[in-house]
């Protein structure tokens, strides 16, 4: 199990990105990530929008803040992980089975931090070569929010379905029913 | 296994939904929907976009075309499909969790035919009592993009994900590497 996991989303672009890297940044918290790093322009929207989610809903799962950051050199940041130890896994539907990839990844138990790289339309070549892995979540073009949601699925090995789920500790939590919605305020 | 599934999404918004829901559409084809009805505003931009990839990628999973059409109504929509066998199940953050869906689910053996219903922002109180089942992707905000690819991953129990994945047929596809890009002319 990875400790920790950080999203990078590369190239976001004003207004065409605004509602997919929202999703993706999203998605990263909901899966278990404990931070979102985007390049590309600076998205303030983006940045409050995350920001009252988890002022409702809580932080990350392991109870800290889940932080966004904007950094306009994703290459250096790529860079920067790598030396810090971080596994840097890229999605991109050219690359090879995650299924395949996950089992050596896995083998290494010293690796307990994971960079995952979600692209945008033009994603430079040097990003396929810093990653260690290039993983495609099918080869077959869909979505981004899509790739990032199963990759982190697997990573988790379903840990984000499990009965219990992530503990956000969150003003307020869903209480799962059958039909309709019930929110309440957290106790716990 | 279920051998037909269609996805609808409902009310979807100009300029607001637009890519979103083509996300929504294409992770519908990659996952192996055969079908993609939205209801809300119609957007000729969503179907030749998922009309131009079906061109180059293939249809559907059971080498038909994907189809993409509009529908009104959607409330009519749902009980079409419930007549005429179909499991509905209703993607909604209030949901119960799918895995102990998919158990009861799986039981019936008739049940070869389901329709997900995909949400909006706002949706009506008579769609979660219409809906065999309301199922959640986590009890988290997120996104119907990903909630749309990991049901159908646990329904189609990983197998988009295998060596094989699933054959569409396409003029095109890609031959998954471990660094850069390989798209070919499918002889197959």
């Amino acid at each position: 199990m990875f400790m920790e996991i950080t999203i990078l989303r590369l190239g976001h672009r004003l207004p065409r990105d605004e509602r997919i890297s929202t999703h993706v940044a999203l998605v990263a918290r909901a899966f278990g990530a404990s931070s979102f790093v985007y390049s590309g322009q600076i998205d303030h929207g983006l940045e409050e929008s995350i920001e009252r989610i988890c002022e409702s809903w809580g932080g990350s799962v392991n109870g800290s803040l889940f932080s966004v950051c904007y950094e306009k050199n994703p290459l250096s940041v790529i860079k920067k992980f790598k030396k810090s130890g971080f596994v840097i896994l890229h999605l991109t539907m050219y690359g090879v089975s995650i299924t395949s990839a996950l089992e050596k990844i896995k083998i290494s138990k010293e690796k307990e931090k994971l960079l995952i790289i979600v692209g945008s339309e033009k994603v430079p070549g040097e990003v396929y070569q810093l990653a260690d892995y290039n993983i495609s979540i099918t080869n077959q073009p869909h979505s981004e929010v899509a790739a990032l949601a199963i990759a982190l699925d697997r990573i988790q090995e379903g840990k984000e379905l499990s009965e219990k789920g992530f503990d956000f500790k969150g003003k307020i939590k869903i209480v799962p029913t059958e039909k309709g919605k019930k929110i309440v305020e957290n106790q716990s």
